[in-house]
């Protein structure tokens, strides 16, 4: 038996969670049996889509699931190796035993720190290029909004925008992320929308218009997007983080009918659209990414505890880029 | 000279239109010189679509554009001879003189009366045709709902629909409606939005969900949609009638996020969306209208003094399928 705790859903929130919703569980992981492995989680990935999940989803008093990066410590496989390095969705725990087919062991390509497997080079990243490349269909001409643009999301499809030859804007709510979206993103133009609105923001950054918006946010950055889309626009619906926190996940916009005489095509997807992809983008991301031609940011928080806390700061913007949780080194 | 009269929009509308907006004025045509015919109106098609362009689109005391079926009563070219019947775009009066290049001689297919290239043979149904088959690409297993079931796109898309194999629930604003699309039309189900909210009359009827909405309305049913749509739902919209009488044609809309889970499109178009169907279109409706496998309604008005009742009653719900004004016979 090994001691580990994990996090739990013990109350539903209604509008913002409370770290009164979760509780660290202390529980006792059973030995692997044979074909089992014993996994210690490092780090914990904390993504905004977890919170419609809160409301319905999640069992109460159960591990929240989740993605997570571990390190095989006892194997009883010859499939996996003490010292391999797994990715799973088991669960927000310390330790886990699990099957070799519910794990996905990790290449970690020469010179790239693990954690980008949480982000650029995972499921966020993989959002971000599928979204753009297969849902919006990016053009090397078109002009592109990214809202959330400095987050885990926004910045990847910013960076990808711009490595296609697109005019990119961003809007973020924050001097200290504009900046790092001007300086070292390098994106074309940025909208902070706790400075101007973001309708008449975009429009003046973007007189011509736009044609591809990348959308985390839903609301009133959708209705400026579609107040200044161009004819045959493509809006990608990747989340709508405005309404994640009103009872049904609701966001309300008003400026739907300009997509008739626009014809314009609003899609939602999830990395489920695009698993053809997944092999030219890691391929593609990997050396990008040991280029430097995409940057990114981490904020990482320490220790199972603080996994609530991570959670409910993705909806006050305390962190820059993606939200991890480290659990072991 | 030949005496004529045209319809002039006078004021903007703020609102439902009314009919002190519109002008009836009298006016001389010219003589048709070299290369022109006069032609003779004898049909005026009224459409919602016409609502937003009261607000920004139609000048100030111009007749207003609009599509018309008149016949040649002179001509000074050898391409038209005096009886043949032509459509145009060329405004809102009784006579106008032209060149054969603004106008589209009409061919009548055998037994079928002219006015069906108004609406089931025309624009309303090629909107119906391309709107169902391109934008909502769909296929013979799936269940559709057609807002405004009984209006003339509407009406049209829901017998596309059943041809080919689909199971349809419509729309509609009253018991008439209701019984001429159950009785006459071969809808599955019908749902009268006066007397339960569409929302749980959609439900209701179709408990497995919808696959395709063609959307007339936005609004309220655009989010009873949302709410009912399957996985990789298709909605194709058409018109936010529900909008068109607001500022800035708005119509507000709350359940967009449920388009990311599902995986949904949305896609605004136009007849501009998809030219290359007409041949086909023009083939399979007259021969469905020949066998009477697509059947139709109109509300003729009659005179030119009546286009500003008919284009504000298509709001008051006084027509049943298309809106006509007959000017002549």
């Amino acid at each position: 038996m090994t001691k580990s705790r994990e996090v739990h859903l013990v109350a539903r929130p209604n509008g913002l969670p409370a770290v009164t919703d979760f509780e660290i569980v202390d529980s006792q992981v059973a030995d692997p049996t044979d074909g089992e492995v014993l996994v210690e989680n490092l780090y914990m990935s904390v993504d905004p889509a977890m919170r419609p999940r809160l409301t319905n989803g999640y069992e109460l008093h159960e591990p929240m699931s989740g993605t997570a990066i571990g390190r095989v410590v006892r194997s009883r496989t010859k499939d996996l190796a003490v010292g391999d390095l797994v990715m799973s969705r088991l669960g927000f725990r310390e330790y886990f035993t699990a099957r070799p087919d519910q794990l996905v062991k990790l290449d970690t390509p020469d010179g790239l720190p693990i954690t980008v497997h949480m982000h650029a080079l995972g499921g966020t990243g993989f959002t971000a290029y599928g979204g753009l490349l297969k849902i919006a269909q990016l053009q090397p001409d078109d002009k592109v909004f990214v809202s959330t643009a400095a987050g885990a999301v926004g910045s990847v499809a910013v960076q990808i925008a711009k490595i296609h030859g697109c005019w990119v804007v961003g809007s973020t709510g924050s001097a200290e992320k504009a900046r790092w979206l001007a300086e070292e993103v390098g994106i074309d133009a940025v909208i902070n929308y706790k400075e101007a609105p973001i309708r008449r923001g975009l429009r003046s950054v973007a007189p011509e218009g736009i044609d591809v918006y990348f959308d985390n946010v839903g609301g009133d950055h959708l209705d400026a997007a579609l107040a200044s889309m161009n004819t045959l626009g493509r809006v990608a619906v990747c989340g709508m983080i405005s309404g994640y926190n009103e009872p049904g996940a609701r966001t309300t916009v008003h400026n739907l009918a300009n997509i008739i005489y626009g014809r314009i095509t609003l899609r939602g997807f999830t990395a489920a659209d695009f698993p053809e992809m997944r092999p030219a983008f890691l391929r593609e991301m990997s050396q990008w990414l040991r280029e430097g031609r995409v940057v990114y940011r981490e904020t990482v928080l320490e220790g199972i505890e603080s996994a609530p806390r991570a959670l409910i700061g993705l909806f006050e913007g305390i962190n820059v880029g993606k939200m991890l949780v480290r659990l072991a080194d």
